[in-house]
């Protein structure tokens, strides 16, 4: 069983993973890949002291080669579900589980709300992951709303897997779409359906379907983590930065403002010397 | 007026002193200096994101490169105390006065308590700064407690504007005492008085003395500033880094543990963003 579980690969999981190691800790850290993040596209970054005139994507290649030099492992995929189970986690990430003692949630911001619809029908046709549900949809209708990088390669998995689809998008993002995927180009989305999710309303045009992948950067934290507090789309947290769920913790945008580099950092290395603090309680009691 | 007045040169307040800078406001940093730091005595830093491997020297001089080319000056100077004056601040250090917008402490750990009757006797007859009282004392005898590196240097000063001085110190840090200062090496302090402090007992043995100046590395937040919140020893604040008293903000060590790096440079930048909006607030009120 891994130690400590990180979702998220920006300055604050970075962080927690360096300190976590320090700590004489396994990490798992989960993240999206880092070119795609905000940081890596920001121009150029002065207020991280000590560290002042680098470019974004030169910082967090400085911040990445800090934590690999500490044993620190990543693997690039999507995170679903984090299910409390006892005395530990289970971590879904595509079609892959792990268990963690402690869960690091370090998965930025959330930059749009939801589509109308997505919440009521999450689980009932509205999907964040082709590689664990396109199967069920093989031989049908299905839509991806592609609002990530990686949607593309989503999109043509589908169309592999014998599904039919139509690949939603506001204009960029949509070379290498597989031939025989339908490309519709809209902003205004909205799912309608009855028991289960049956069309996406692009623009006011139906798009009947009986699956929707919504595929975007981050997942918002509820949906991984059932039941943790969140106010004004942030995570709450308190000065040790555990959450309302015993054994979570979390760090950097996610937990509110300012979105800077230093103030995740520094969370994150708060979140990972007590979740490491938790697992040794827990050795103790037991 | 300055804008920000920041107390303290350690990470946190070198960061909010950056920060401050790239918000565009003006900034004093009153701090000891550098050198006598905890962190720069440290060997080797390997939990500070993007820049593993330094001695703490090393990260310092890296941490105040940066800082300097922001334009952030430092005055090497022991703070003495602060006070509210309407909508501004009144800091002076030694001898010297300067009036603020905000406030930022970034003071570290007081690492011991105070000495028996320090409290009760402090501005009659104890003081913690040789500068500002020496005068006072002229001609007449005081005792020098040397819990700083530079306290050598106070209890030579009072030495040689005349008063008879007797330094006190627990073996270390005596080199450079200038002859006709009486040295006495003791752990155990104790002051003495009646309506004003009388002795200092040292190991049991009575020193009298009119004056008795007591030279820490650090001056406790309560005692710079009158009134504010403080818990377990450290400055109370919110995830905005404000303290209890408004326009007055705190970072790193002082706010309490983890004892950090990271940790306090991201507060000391939330410390000076917010800091910064409240100065642009009040430009908008007024």
């Amino acid at each position: 069983m891994t130690d400590i579980a990180i979702i998220g690969g920006g300055p604050a999981g970075l962080s927690a993973a360096i300190n976590a190691r320090i700590r004489n800790k396994t990490v798992l850290l989960v993240t999206n890949d880092y070119k795609d993040s905000y940081l890596a596209k920001a121009e150029r970054v002065d207020n991280y002291l000590g560290l002042p005139g680098l470019g974004g994507q030169e910082l967090m290649e400085q911040f990445r080669k800090h934590a690999e030099s500490q044993g620190v492992e990543e693997v690039n995929k999507r995170v679903i579900s984090v299910m409390p189970m006892g005395e530990s986690f289970f971590l879904s990430y595509e079609s892959e589980v792990a268990e963690a003692k402690t869960i690091i949630l370090t998965t930025g911001v959330v930059p749009a709300g939801k589509l109308p619809g997505e919440g009521e029908f999450l689980g009932k046709g509205v999907s964040y992951c082709a590689t664990c549900d396109g199967m069920l949809y093989r031989g049908r209708k299905v839509v991806v709303v592609g609002k990530s990088a990686d949607a593309v390669e989503e999109a043509n998995y589908l169309h592999e897997i014998g599904c039919q689809v139509t690949f939603v998008a506001d204009k960029e993002g949509t070379r290498g779409l597989a031939e025989g995927v339908e490309l519709v180009t809209a902003k205004r989305l909205e799912i309608r359906g009855d028991k289960a999710a049956e069309a996406l309303i692009a623009d006011g045009r139906e798009i009947p379907a009986d699956g929707i992948f919504i595929l975007r950067q981050a997942i918002s934290p509820q949906d991984i983590m059932q039941g943790i507090q969140v106010e004004n789309g942030s995570i709450v947290t308190n000065k040790r930065m555990e959450t309302s769920i015993p054994g979570v913790f979390a760090a950097g945008d996610c937990t509110g403002r300012p979105y800077q580099i230093a103030k995740a950092v520094g969370e994150g290395q708060v979140a990972a010397l007590y979740a490491a603090e938790y697992i040794d309680k827990m050795k103790k009691e037991n």
